[in-house]
């Protein structure tokens, strides 16, 4: 974890982070820093508002909310921010995620949040990124120029990937 | 609406009360006052949650919640609350409750919310009156009756129709 | 298993037990006596009818039935009781419980079930609790206090789940 | 109507009969006597297991029960005749009877119901039909034979449909 | 495997053996013979339709078919008898059964099919046992008798594992 | 309709007429000679099966099928027949069309269906153009020739549409 | 529209306007400019990529893209630029917009799309908003103050209607 | 692999080979020649749609694509080429590929993808293989035969297993 983060990653229970910890990851790639938070909107309500209150003001640039089943995390954050939250839909041993999907991406008319696959929690440190590279300033520059060359890494990596199958096959 | 209210019928949004008048007319079958609120658990978070924590001491017994697509607004209240609350997954224009449905029954270990059918409004009603029934007391006798009184008369319904049905054909 | 008990937990199958053992799981941690029984709708159909029957008169104040696929047990009961039923979905090796949800959440109008999570057992006695919780006397406060003191202790539990989550990353 | 049922077509409601009178058509095709009851398992359940256990000795040979969302009138009569239950899923306005088909398919072990398609009344006659039939004696020799000529009228209906559509186009 | 079959259960791979041996299992509890034929529809069209139309006039009284995905093996036997065809949609590896089961239940006007459960072959096979219970003569009283057998024993079986499961807690 | 047609559009009934028109509106885009025909798998198997067994030797190179709920037509056909096949799921008054989709797309393992979209009879007749084309002589020449145009002239239809639409706001 | 746009609003087919005019109300509402463009992933490939390569260039901080069904759009565009891509899923005739919103959301490891509810333009909108407000400079100013008023006039809004309602009932 | 190849295999990712060499296999049932490519829509646009533009010139008749969840890749594929492109829906970890499925086969209007079941590798291979058959020419003639005798050695396999699995019961 790093100084002054610009994300906050947070999630409903501390058995999402073998999930979330990607988003970490995403966000470790392109240099962007960020806190870790296990904050629960049914089982810490009280500071679940506080946090999404104070996340601008502490600096945060964007907030990453994961949570399962009835997975109320992501909007309520969005509820009491004016940040972009993205959600991340964890899958619970039942359902394969669909009731985390439709929780989190089905929100009413006026507070919108950032829906990412089931259990996607990588790319939503990449679109982290792409939310702070879409601003201006040095900082933005080089989220981008990360962004840029995970993508070019990653372009790679399906060409390498290839060259190796067609080797065994 | 009556004085002194044991039920908070909630809902999300005014355009639900098509589908949460219903919870007012089982009630007022069973004699049970009421009360009725728009309250956004997205919009209004303060206010949801202050109504929640004050319903117990206003002297609330059961609180009904109706909401739709990533409906938080049951489990919010039921996160604030040791009353019981009922969640009416109400139906948004595309996907027919499955996401209400969902984002209402599945809540999470530790915060309880008692579902009903999706747009099913009356029954939250009625298990409302169980509710107030379970305990003891005048009131709760009162209302024991009036939902014995409900089931025989809806036996006799059932019954009724089926001699009108059966001249018809 | 208590002298006296409040709750009667039921089931479709002994099989079941090993998701509705959390239901006893949460009233033994709230102090609320419970009866488990095996009953079910399709093969002890009049078994089920005469507990449903008999279960205000001895006593209890909530029922909780799980069962799993076409999940008549929870219905059956409520349409013989005026007690509050509980309807736990138990998910079966195919479809991951949406059947036993479907099955035991879309009652019909007239006839309520208070529906959990799949496989949410361990909420169904929370929700039994709140219940119990809700109405008038010595009993009713010790368990609405010990609903208080559950709340305050997963509150506790995420905060420290989060402690032991940030020294570890 | 006509004398000596053979079929007993029952429905939860007599909203239901918009559905199920096309098990009476099918019956009729075929000259299979039947009768019709409304008979509610939820608001009933008495007259629902009465009606199952004199069926066999009232000389009915099939049951067909239609019934819609959370649907237990077939598998209640299943669990308390010895007879074969036809359930018709009957679809509510949301959910397109997944909801029932699922409620009447996904019986437990032990206890089956003959399942068709959502809002299949239609098939549930004929599959009465071919109950029937599969005895011995004159009735069955009689049924089957006009199921044979029902199948046989309906491969010309098809071919009669072609003609008049290739002749529109 | 007993002289005589008066029930053909057949299947679309030998790998659906595994889920319908369940019905032979059945039959042999009800003592009704059965014979058991690996016939695909989209492999062996004629075979299945030569099973299908020389069943009757072997003297079967029922058909049983598994199949999963995309299964048409029930439907088209029924397309091509005048006996009950009962359907058991076998799960695959994917999309637990919703699949075989629609592809099974949603038969078009005209053409009955006799869904069971997912994977509920047993069922199928007491379903088989009921029908041929619905006719007249020795082999039918048997049946019945044994089905009547079957029931009482398997409410006993309820009432011993539930006597096992409380001793146990 | 044209002599000597190539691809043969069957549906499973006259009503699915109103979707699969498309495929003829596609066909006549293309060029593309075609026969209309109403072959029931579920009434009409012989016709079936015999309509896919000559389909080859009468010159034709594919075959569109449209059929909804248990959809056995396209499968059944595909089993009798060399030739690539092409499914429309027609969408029932109930579900969608997921039923359909199913029933078509989960071929079994060794007889392919070309499966598209919920009634996307149009892309049909493409898809059957596509095949068409892909083989060699003066006939695959004009086909993809018109394949190219067709594509030419809708990349220009969607610009036009959006000229039109940025004048309109 | 609006001189110098900072948000793209694409869509594949001028018939999505209806529901995609909702994310220009919304931007709109917050003052922010934007430009709309009908751009299909399938039908316009290159365009559809080269619109998302010079995204950035022109000076867009934002994409939105609606499109329906097998819904390539926003996952396209997001593949070729940096921006963040906010994707509708805008719903078809059939199966309720499930199908987009999968397509949409379920994007792979490394190529991040911001999901909203269906048909939920109105959010995209202001998602759109957030993550210029999250930014810097005067413009990320003006909007986060816009974005505040919008959520303070709303939630004004539901007392209003909550005052309205009470009145009426 | 062999040399100048009639049928090309893409997919997404090369974690999609465990399922994908199913359509090599079946290919080389056929004798026909393919080619394996790891290419994807999302990391590497701009091979896919040079890929998709130059298939038909370099000689391929079909291609088969392969992709999980958000699948765009076979979309794109038919985006550029006038080549039949099949589309193989290859499950995630999640959702069973009803996401994959639902993503391939909801194509809009003008672009049209030929289907198989989920994880139906072997399958597109056949697929292929009757497009390739379905044109004229010696390579035709070949695989049309050897397409009849997979078919006639597959019918010969049920029978086979059949009789396997009646010694073994």
């Amino acid at each position: 974890m790093k100084i002054q983060p610009r994300v906050g990653i947070v999630m409903g229970s501390d058995s999402d982070w073998k999930i979330m910890n990607q988003s970490a990851a995403s966000l470790d790639e392109l240099g962007v820093s960020y806190e870790v938070r296990v904050i629960s909107a049914h089982r810490l309500p009280d500071e679940t508002i506080q946090y999404g209150r104070q996340a601008a003001g502490r600096g945060l640039a964007v907030i990453i909310a994961g949570a399962g089943g009835a997975a109320a995390l992501p909007g309520m954050l969005a509820a009491v921010t004016e940040l972009p939250v993205i959600g991340v839909p964890v899958a619970l041993a039942q359902l394969d995620g669909l009731d985390s999907l439709l929780s989190i991406a089905q929100m009413p008319r006026g507070v919108p949040v950032a829906t990412v696959a089931v259990n996607g929690a990588f790319n939503a440190g990449l679109l982290a990124g792409r939310i702070i590279a879409a601003g201006q300033g040095r900082q933005s520059d080089a989220v981008r120029a990360a962004l840029a060359d995970f993508r070019a890494s990653q372009a790679a990596a399906v060409a390498a990937k290839e060259t190796r199958l067609l080797e065994q096959i």
